[in-house]
């Protein structure tokens, strides 16, 4: 019964495009997920390995001896062979790039050399060049020549005899044009092309702004090498958008791996920890100082949590602010001073605001109208705190090249928690005890 | 001087992309902002109208009369026009509308109909559909006819008499098939397409997943009424990508606006800081039940802040792995359970690993062993509290249909604010004073 069940679902995965057979191989737990590898069919391993996750794809490949691995990879593209092979531990990388044809192994040790996050590592090295003194008509009779054409191609890049471009012809023209005129007639000759270091994120940018679908990536002669496209762009966005929110807390995009050894999960976690628990000691520290101003009135300890928390959260929201008008580049210097003042403005209206609530439940509570004074001042000069580091945090770290989305919070929660025992707890010990 | 300084930008302007327009229109302030708008030519303001974030259009068009602004966008596609009108106030909408010829304005509504966030809100109107019977020639004869095609057209759609969805004819098999065979011979049947109400979200999975360029859309009655194309679906995942480190500390995507008035932005941001401001009060209350107890050993008010501080980094980095997986479609009820499991497991080793750090610093400063171990103790249980809440309370907004962005942060911290203050405390009362 248990073979009739999995030729059943055989059968069943031989009509899955490989990116659903993925989406199921990522949702299973390892064993399942061996034996429903073990059912797709070798010949469309290599596919569903280019679909799979990283951390999944280097489990299903650890177990393969490198013979196969080679074998379903070898009907791939070149660029995608390096794509699968970039994920692969050093030693095993060297085995498959052995066993494989040298024509291949010129073009992917090209793309693997190009560093990771480049427009180079990304690109699609099919594409489809013609000349300007081509006529339509005899491009498409040489189209017709290829069976298919590759994926994405809305437009052929016209090079001259050196192979540096020189423009694109959209497909449409191409279809739309007089047969007789020619390429040089119908071609666009400003178009918007990479070199291979360049970063995805400026193709990124410039596929959101022109809406395009692919664009010549050149190399330093100005000569055409290859093709980037919509999907390796949404894939990029895709990917910076999902790790984001890891970065904000510390992780990367290994802890997904839900299916890893417990320990090394935790142990992954340690520098965050390490530094948050650095930070609360300080703060902890600041305290410490003013243990005798407590002890004499305990109430204190009670309310001092509220203006650091209430600091951090109000902070927190001006780093959002800072951090997506950083990824939009639209913060330059005088933007930034007037994003500064205006998060000092509103930390001025919403400190009196919400230091009068504050302050109000803190008299009905103790019945000291001193101590309801200093709360609400504490907490208006802790949002002024929060508002002048939850701008220039972001700032200070975007300026000198670190990631404001990982730094950020971590700088500020430390100043507007260290800040905020110090303010109340030293307007407490000047003017209450 | 200033009329020759304008004429000279308003050339450049004239040479420069829409988008770049906007860009250029985004960074500067209210003033030179009006000037700069003045400078684009009339006929060139809907093109960037439509490049233009939300807050700085809608501050474009609200100085302008409504006749000027119906004529700004006439020249524009209606899914285009309908864009811009969504984002004007009620009354200017409809005075624009009533603008408008009747042609545009049947399809304008029709657009303005579905709700945002819906695939029929951002589909392309302008398609280009063919029936099985038609010759690959005669398809191409008919295409001549016009002067170009839809932009990102890279197939054709198949339709029956009733307009009901058949397939598609990619452009490259219009271009590389035999002339004389058929539409129905070329094609693909198996489209992927979308209805009208299907929600944006789907269309991004589904184009991320297949890498597509464009779908059809269609209504309840399979009838194509429309594309969706990857430009929309790009800028819908850069979107979500850019509100959600907003949503995440209570910001919308309106405060992005630098130049609202000062007194709009800081009420906007008062929900957020009640909210904090109440959970940080209940912690507080939490530290108040125990004022004998700090009162006795002073030590205590300022230990334990770290230890509610680190819980809620931990619980964030847990928060952070479940709303990933979520939106990446990944978390089941068994993966749920698996993922709980991990994090309770992973509490406990970096409860037992950290605690013992801090439990050494303690004892280190204050001589205490008793003391030690409480924070020890204390830590390690509210790191579980923290595994616990951080995956369950986005789990559980997910499945109440509420944004486990917004609401997991609030929930996580004060849960581990007010049961750090309560599990170390209340071990101090009992075992220490």
């Amino acid at each position: 019964v248990a073979r009739q069940h999995q030729a059943a679902l055989e059968q069943r995965l031989a009509g899955f495009h490989p990116a659903d057979i993925a989406f199921v191989l990522e949702s299973l737990e390892p064993e399942p997920r061996d034996l429903a590898w073990s059912l797709v069919r070798p010949e469309r391993r290599g596919a569903v390995l280019l679909e799979t996750a990283d951390v999944v794809r280097r489990a299903l490949v650890c177990h393969m001896p490198a013979d196969e691995v080679a074998d379903v990879v070898r009907p791939l593209d070149p660029e995608d062979i390096a794509e699968l092979i970039a994920s692969l531990p050093e030693e095993s990388r060297r085995a498959v790039l052995e066993r494989l044809d040298q024509a291949d192994l010129a073009e992917v040790r090209s793309v693997l050399s190009f560093p990771e996050d480049s427009v180079g590592a990304a690109m699609d090295l099919d594409f489809v060049s013609v000349r300007e003194d081509a006529s339509l008509e005899a491009v498409q009779r040489l189209l017709r020549r290829r069976k298919e054409l590759p994926s994405h191609t809305n437009e052929l890049i016209v090079v001259d005899r050196a192979n540096k471009l020189r423009g694109f012809l959209p497909i449409s023209r191409l279809l739309l044009g007089e047969p007789e005129s020619t390429v040089g007639e119908q071609m666009s000759r400003d178009p918007v092309f990479f070199y291979t270091d360049d970063r995805m994120q400026e193709a990124v940018t410039s596929f959101e702004k022109y809406d395009l679908v692919s664009a010549p990536v050149v190399n330093l002669h100005d000569q055409v090498v290859g093709r980037i496209t919509v999907d390796a762009v949404v894939d990029a966005i895709a990917e910076r958008a999902q790790t984001e929110g890891l970065r904000k807390v510390g992780l990367s995009g290994e802890d997904e791996d839900l299916f890893a050894p417990i320990r090394h999960a935790a142990r992954r976690r340690w520098p965050w920890l390490a530094i948050n628990l650095l930070t609360a000691f300080m703060a902890s520290r600041v305290i410490g100082a003013f243990e005798h101003t407590i002890g004499a009135l305990v109430a204190l300890a009670a309310l001092m949590p509220i203006v650091a928390s209430i600091g951090g959260n109000s902070g927190n929201q001006s780093v959002a602010l800072v951090i997506r008008g950083l990824a939009m580049n639209q913060l330059g210097p005088s933007q930034l001073r007037r994003i500064l003042v205006r998060e000092l403005g509103i930390a001025v209206i919403n400190g009196l605001v919400w230091g009068f609530v504050l302050g109000v439940a803190t008299f009905v509570l103790y019945g000291d109208p001193k101590l309801a004074l200093v709360i609400a001042a504490a907490l208006t000069l802790n949002l002024l705190v929060a508002g002048f580091v939850g701008v220039c945090a972001p700032a200070a770290l975007h300026r000198f090249g670190r990631d404001p989305v990982m730094g950020s919070s971590i700088v500020l929660t430390a100043t507007t928690d260290s800040m905020g025992f110090l303010i109340f707890l030293g307007l407490a010990a000047a003017f209450l005890v």
